[in-house]
């Protein structure tokens, strides 16, 4: 049986705060025995949290939008390569079993938006998607987690059913 | 010289004000001399001002995000066939010189998000895509308008750059 | 109703007999009243029936795989920009009712291929996709031609159905 | 250091001489530490394969075509779900070091053509991609083996670069 999947999604420019709590997800989700997949750059919430994955010896999944793996995360244990820009921001959310949101912009906002198209739970950690998806809080698959500790109670209580 | 585009973006299932919005847009494009592209599907926004184009006699290009194009509007003049699901979505946007915002959902949202990504304009016409796009605002790329009459004037101040 | 849409596929770096076969076509294409969809880019095979179409005033459409439209023929009237690289070579063939490929290579071999799997008809005017592909002549899906005139003969047959 | 990865393609229904080679293929990739990666789908060579690298304790990725891993095959240890159809050959290919073609038809001619494209070496085991690819037979990247021995023969070469 496969591994649970979490995608863990944020911004490329991130602040030291935000840049904590997605390597604190990474070292959480790992010590669970969850996969973490994310957008595989080396830069914000993606490099943060696959870093903090791999010091706790979890394995790290990046799905990247260019043609190459020459701007993946050095903490990646397999680079999927799609060379479809944006448009693979659709296969990292039907990959995960659960999506984290953490601070970021428009790409965070599309993968959030495709996410719940796709009817995958999203966890957010400090992002803010806006009034438009409303009717999925209503729903039960968008809540919100205060610390990553929290974001990752929520996960487990979607993947253990 | 090829004409500009417009993508319009909105719900597949919207209220009647916003159906006449959407219808109204679709004149207002056709009048312009302008291409109006949509989703392509026979429902909501996306079928209201295809019809509008159409009868005002201007030109409709469809991008599906399904495998045929049986679930097309009727309207469409061109039918785009993707089979890529809602990764359509950023095709959508790409192939538009501006991109207005009727209300709608996680599909109109992920539109919204790709195209400021790819610094296309985008106007919103009763949709609200929450505070992370904030930036976008303060650089002149996200801005709203009241009437079909006003988005189609602010289209055209982009247009004419 | 919309208009039967032939998908020209073939070559970047094409010799001048072929060159000339896909102007011809464009023009024969136009002729019929049909649109001529290509992979839109001002080269070879593309760039040629994109010319032979608009001389005929008939309509071209090319779906580019770049992020911008900087690389498009001049004789488009429509660009759908894809930002997706090859993948959009997929949605060429989805987008077409008929397929007739030009000699190329290896982006020609995709599309041919993509055509089959969705039961595309396809016509060869001087392009060899191997044997691998023998089902589908036994099926009359794949076919061949001689000249342009040859092969919207055979196209004129699987439009008219 | 990423483990190198090695593409595996070929047909959804294959005899059994060619589902022996693709297992066999898939136990000697797993033998060299590398990771295999394929189409991911439970049938033909996908299937073959995987069981092949399972029963050797190697990594199998599967990338699939569709919304949902329903269709997967039970060995794989991840699936990248696409929700994109044939699109998602291209990720196959980009996302492995050198690839390997067995028996097939439409869909392993487009990966080869894909792969080729990306200048990533190919390796045929019994599968005949037509002569519109013969430029990349002279440079190297396209190459024959008998055996699926031969096969990992040859990618080690060009993986040891």
């Amino acid at each position: 049986m496969r591994k649970s999947v979490i995608g863990v999604m944020g911004g490329h420019q991130v602040d030291e705060p935000t840049r904590r709590a997605a390597h604190r997800l990474g070292v959480l989700i790992a010590e669970r025995g969850w996969v973490l997949l994310s957008g595989g750059r080396n830069v914000g919430v993606m490099a943060a949290s696959a870093a903090g994955a791999r010091e706790a010896r979890g394995t790290v999944i990046g799905v990247l939008p260019d043609r190459d793996a020459s701007r993946a995360s050095p903490d990646l244990d397999f680079a999927i390569v799609t060379g479809m820009g944006e448009a693979r921001n659709l296969i990292n959310v039907l990959s995960s079993d659960v999506v984290i949101a953490c601070p970021g912009g428009a790409g965070t906002l599309s993968e959030v938006a495709f996410a719940l198209i796709a009817e995958k739970p999203v966890i957010l950690l400090g992002f803010d998607p806006g009034p438009s998806l409303n009717e999925y809080r209503d729903r039960g698959l968008l809540t919100e987690a205060a610390t990553p500790e929290e974001a990752v109670e929520i996960a487990a209580r979607f993947v253990d059913r």
